[in-house]
């Protein structure tokens, strides 16, 4: 709590979403302000005239015509601004399409983070969990962006053991390929592999440097790529790691069904059970994605505490599905909101992925409920920050949190009339997007307004950005894109007689017959 | 063909999609341009250097950095430009949701179709079909501002006999509601009766008065709302009148799951194989969503040539589910897209939508394919053109055709940078939103550019609206807002125990167990 310190600033709005609970109930203020203290913590919430007259010399941020809400928190993420598809990586079904990384530019991963973090401010991301899939250089790059652009973070390192081409093993597949693909193919797993203990000891490293000095702003997680990607005596050093130094887990769980059919062919159990079994659930950890989990593993989500990151967009783009988010959060399973860096009109707007998902769990049958628009928020605030272990800090605009705000220009939302009797958090979810974002506060400090970005030198940055993007990417790089494209078939062939569930789905959404 | 009228202006372009065929192999032009006659049409596309140096003294428009395609096709839209949720009518099941329309504020519609066809025109929409579900006199107004902004549309006034409370015996529901709901119930429904004589003879006055002088630019189409919405003498006529005045037909099949169970209840016939039986289908007849039809639907919608809007933001935001796309395709059927005024942003912007079914097709199972974007912009183009049975005038940019042009700021849509290698239909679908659209031409004329709408009084315009829209809706539309909202669980209970299908759906989106 921070009653000692002076208010510096007021906050006014139209409205202030101070606060979504889990079941979507809301705290949301009218003709309101945030009050904030020098150190960039939230002193009050309330009437903006009563918070006016006890704070006659603050500074007063905004006419009272926006809707103020909590910085959005992007749960899930990976990625450069510059989109995949950008760099040459068009959308395929996940198992394909990993490859097709091999092919890219490579890029300054500062540079990126920079412009990256740039992108989701605007449209008023306020905290990111990353997890980082390239080399284990790109983590200082990317961290030091964070950094300077203000933005929060969850970071961590996918780090695979296993199942770098095919859900199953490497070697018996190279052996199958085309000698020349079968080269190329070799050399980059080769390249991708990462000894345990380099990355466990980078990621302490990254937790004693960049966590301890700022743990209101930087968590550093531990993160096995995926169920699949890690046997089982990493996933069990990973655990023990986490344990001894108190830190989260983040990791891809079910994205896809050939995710579940592997497990289903190895373990025999489900992922979710396996990895609570191994210690690997709770509170601390979160699984991106869960998009093939059972009513089974909802449960056990449920009981332990576990955070899901939904990833709407990502799951269409990447042929994944549709997660029972419903089913999820009649469970109560904490979920959380994220691009993963392919948002569906590929710019990582928060705010249009909510509303992607408002509409993907609106399903047909009179008797089924939808994800509602308070859900939304909550999955996209508090949620979202529960998943990063920031919610002591962040996802809502409480006395004692962090003064992470979104400024709405509700009147361009609202143009060129709005019923007088419609539910804000419907009209938000509906209608505000990223362009809607007028003003973002980070600790209280203005960090972008209006398209500027006070604390940047943003024309430096940008022509570096575009100094580093000049040209073509490299031959080698183009070789091995090459290479990812000819294993494609070979990739479809070792899959093809896996059989897919044909058993009931969570919601109809068509009739074949 | 043209040959003979001078060229005025050519388009030029760094891209320009000349067409797009059903099976998404595209024609794509670089450094290319559109030269269009004085009279509107399209006499020549190619190379720019080559028609420059034919055409020296033509305008050009643009200096080669822009995506030029042929104006976006809406193949569905009932709209306003205000939005239903605007007009305090939120998201819903349709069976539910339809019944809200009773408490919107009264719109005019002459200022309202200026509204949404502004709106549409600047995010790349030239044509519209346009059913009309309000009053007989709204018509006149509506088709004037078609006119006065110059967006072609087929225009079509829906035509209800039958259900509109429930899919059933509306006097008997009336019977089972407390009193005061069904007497409201009860005169909204007797306020929304026509006779069909009224609808037959007004939609005859405009197909003399609108399409005979301008049949390039106006189709006057006629229209059962629906199956479940018309008793069969009723189809009957339409389709009688339609043959002998040489008129299309455009009505909504199997939009949700009820609609389906109804006509299993009634007929026990698909209403698809019904409306076939019928003679309303064929090449002039096109059906809006489409959702639950079978394959059985399938095959006799490609056999008979029947074209399909399919609605993806709609289906979602009224829990109607998503229609199999890529099996309709795979037969054969003519598609088309529409936002049916609930665009996934809430503001019809057609770019968006086919990004959006872009994404919605990608499904699980590497072996499924995923509907292309050429197969998407076919859609968009001359699938819908040949919905609106305008295909001989627009869908495609080509000699003889009208010059209906976007110009994308592609600049904007490839920053800050794009792989070399890439699908620009698949960067366009995927990165290109209305905000894109730069300039847009109708008949070789600019009617947008940068904001701006050249032929229109904006300033005047805007004030006429927003004073129209001052003020709440009128007490006695407050009043039939209530009802229906009391109505919402009788309904409910009406379709409790219609018992929604269980076997295999088109496609594989999760899995319970």
């Amino acid at each position: 709590m921070t009653q000692a310190q002076p208010v510096a600033t007021l906050v006014r709005g139209r409205y202030v979403l101070a606060r979504v609970e889990y079941d979507g109930t809301a705290r949301l203020l009218s003709n309101a302000a945030v009050a904030i203290a020098i150190d960039g913590a939230i002193s009050e919430v309330g009437d903006y005239d009563d918070l006016r007259s006890h704070h006659p010399d603050a500074d007063v941020i905004g006419d009272g015509s926006h809707f103020i809400l909590p910085g959005l928190v992007n749960a899930h993420h990976h990625g450069r601004g510059v989109s995949y598809l950008q760099l040459g990586q068009p959308d395929g079904a996940l198992e394909t399409w990993l490859n097709l990384a091999w092919g890219r530019k490579p890029m300054d991963s500062y540079l990126m983070g920079l412009y990256t973090l740039m992108q989701q401010l605007r449209s008023g991301t306020t905290a990111v969990m990353y997890n980082q899939a390239g080399p284990l250089a790109e983590a200082e790059g990317t961290l030091t962006a964070f950094r300077e652009v203000g933005v929060r973070t969850a970071f961590s390192i996918g780090f695979r053991s296993q199942c770098f081409l095919i859900y199953g093993d490497d070697d018996a597949f190279l052996a199958s390929l085309p000698q020349d693909v079968a080269q190329t193919a070799r050399a980059v797993v080769k390249g991708s592999r990462v000894a345990l203990e380099d990355n466990l000891s980078l990621v302490l490293d990254l937790h004693e440097r960049f966590e301890k000095p700022n743990p209101q702003t930087v968590r550093i997680l531990l993160s096995p790529s995926g169920y699949h990607w890690a046997d089982e005596d990493t996933l069990r050093r990973i655990v023990d790691t986490a344990r001894d130094n108190g830190m989260g887990i983040h990791t891809h769980v079910l994205e896809t069904v050939y995710q579940r059919l592997y497990a289903n062919r190895t373990s025999g159990q489900s992922p979710v059970q396996r990895l609570a079994d191994l210690g690997m659930a709770g509170p601390g950890v979160s699984y991106a994605h869960c998009v093939w989990v059972t009513e089974d593993d909802i449960r056990i989500l449920a009981e332990t505490g576990t955070s899901v990151s939904h990833n709407a967009s990502s799951n269409l783009r990447l042929h994944s599905g549709i997660a029972p988010v419903r089913a999820m959060l009649d469970a109560g399973v904490n979920v959380g909101v994220g691009t993963d860096s392919v948002g569906i009109n590929d710019d990582d707007d928060m705010l249009q992925e909510i509303g992607l998902s408002q509409r993907l769990h609106r399903v047909p049958g009179l008797d089924n409920r939808h994800v509602t628009p308070g859900e939304l928020l909550h999955m996209a605030t508090l949620g979202g920050a529960k998943a990063l272990t920031l919610n002591d800090q962040i996802g809502s605009l409480e006395p004692g949190k962090r003064a992470d705000i979104v400024m709405l220009n509700w009147d361009r939302v609202s143009y060129p009339y709005l019923d007088s009797g419609l539910d804000p958090l419907d009209v938000l979810v509906t209608r505000a997007r990223g362009r809607d974002v007028q003003t973002v506060l980070i600790d209280g400090r203005v960090v972008y307004d209006n398209g500027e970005y006070p604390a940047l030198n943003v024309p430096a940055i940008t022509m570096r950005i575009q100094e580093h993007l000049q040209g073509d990417p490299p031959p080698d790089a183009l070789a091995r894109r090459q290479a990812a494209q000819t294993l494609d078939s070979h990739i479809r062939a070792y899959y093809r007689d896996w059989e897919l569930p044909e058993g009931p789905q969570f919601a109809l959404r068509n009739a074949r017959l």
